[in-house]
């Protein structure tokens, strides 16, 4: 048995705030369940963003609760403010994930305010937390835009360093590095994730890579190298970002998986039943765009056959 | 300036096998004139099959004369046999490249003999180009299904080392270790060009990815750890082979020289121009499957900016 590596979906989330269809409650259960049923450990199931803005989540309490009431899996919940938060923790999901911009641009035209602002509302939801929720709920603690901006290109890998060392002193279970416009490469992701690793101490740190350019299973190899093994992706690479323009979406869950498998990590994680479900969401969601290979192209005949090697 | 990194086009045979259109004379040089005005070091032009197996191939003979009379790049060549290579040479291509399969049954499906019968080939081929085409023509020489083969599974690693050796004993002036229908992983990539490497001395050692899989890129970015500088790539990711069932194209030649140049490497070569050509080639190929992030998504902002790390 290899060493453990997690891929949780965040298809429900990320992948469904641009689409043109709205599912209905129930379809956002069925996918849940049939991901955990497939092996995998957490499912971000929805977003507490104001139903206004994305109308999608307009039944976000209503999944997060019958997530939790399924179990057998983490369910997380994205939300980008105290108000959101507190509607995530009364639904009791176990996993809260909290989202900033390294990027000020993208933080203001994403919730309307500074970094700095984003950092100090989560030093009250981590206080809320406490107060309704420890021991039920882990905060995770997302730094978007880490490896570069859409609208103000480079971001200091300095900034994101120390935003990420706020966030693990301010109370966060896990920080999330996430390349929301798909700008990383894997020399940038080995240099800048090993120092987010290094400067968080004993929090575990997870990698969110979106494919726009091609790159994001290279990234995923290139994090590995630097100490993460928990990976953001979504089913059939299903996803983008309302304000990073021409963000394609998540990297794709099936391939992430197969990619993860064939270098020897366990990710109790079963990819035919993946690329089931995918066909089901397919068929949900008509004239949105599915990317990822396995699905088109099969396992290798060599997936897990022993390999005789030179050495 | 970085390291230098080669990217060569292999669409214009690789890509054009199986392809519905049959391309002009003057589109292919025209390919060739464009992909070298972009700063390609070399392009292979065209395929030394017979016509009656590949009708795509019919002026094979025009192509090389007249992509050898444009000067400013090597032009290269594919023969499956003595009588191709003979062909080859008369044409005066600066490189012939020979392929044979580490698969014994990829091979006999391919070219209907054994591999060995392919490796004696070889050493006649190298006679001949030594009484025709000395110090005018080199040769590289190609190992197909070295990852794995669509009909007979795993490829033994030892085997494709010893085939290397040969190949490099016989007079091979470069090694391609190609993943012909995409199964390779990144981890086995890295540990068996390593071995290759290790054991064909000083002769350099080339890698031909196909992203069937979606890890063609992260098998770049691994054998760029292990030594290896040279990769063929096509434009758009056009290809497949007819003899490997469910195979997509080669990396895209666009991301590919993204992701060198994003990791610091200078292949001399012009993105932009690259993409133009793309539009060209596939107005001339209607109906043909084109795949790449970066002629969908562009550049990133970020691309070739000083970064400040956070080190």
């Amino acid at each position: 048995m290899g060493q453990r590596a997690e891929v949780r979906e965040v298809g429900l989330r990320d992948g469904l705030q641009l689409v043109k269809t709205v599912l209905s409650t129930e379809q956002k259960l069925e996918w849940c369940r049939r991901a955990a049923a497939a092996g995998m450990p957490e499912v971000e199931v929805t977003s507490f963003v104001p139903a206004k803005v994305v109308p999608q989540f307009v039944d976000a309490d209503a999944v997060a609760r019958g997530a939790v009431a399924m179990g057998g899996f983490v369910a997380a919940a994205l939300v980008p403010n105290l108000r959101g938060a507190e509607r995530a923790f009364e639904t009791g999901v176990a996993k809260v994930n909290y989202v900033l911009s390294a990027s000020e641009a993208h933080n203001l035209a994403n919730v309307r305010r500074s970094t700095q602002e984003s950092l100090d509302d989560f030093v009250r939801i981590v206080a809320r937390r406490d107060e309704v929720a420890k021991g039920r709920s882990l905060i995770g603690a997302g730094i978007a835009t880490a490896f570069g901006c859409t609208i103000s290109g480079v971001v200091s890998e300095k900034r994101v360093v120390a935003i990420a060392e706020q966030l693990a002193r301010a109370g966060a279970d896990e920080i999330i590095v996430a390349d929301t416009v798909g700008y990383g490469n894997p020399g940038q992701v080995e240099r800048l994730v090993r120092a987010v690793v290094r400067a968080v101490g004993d929090v575990p740190v997870a990698c969110h890579f979106h494919d726009t350019r091609g790159l994001g299973l290279a990234n995923v190899v290139a994090a590995l190298a630097a100490g993460v093994h928990r990976f953001d992706a979504s089913l059939g690479g299903l996803g983008g970002c309302p304000f990073a323009p021409g963000a394609t979406g998540n990297i794709d869950t099936e391939d992430c998986v197969f990619l993860l498998e064939s270098l020897g990590y366990d990710t109790g994680i079963d990819i035919e039943a993946l690329v089931k479900l995918r066909e089901t969401v397919e068929g949900w969601l008509p004239g949105e765009r599915f990317s990822g290979a396995i699905a088109r192209a099969g396992l290798p005949k060599t997936f897990r056959a022993p390999v005789e090697t030179a050495a």
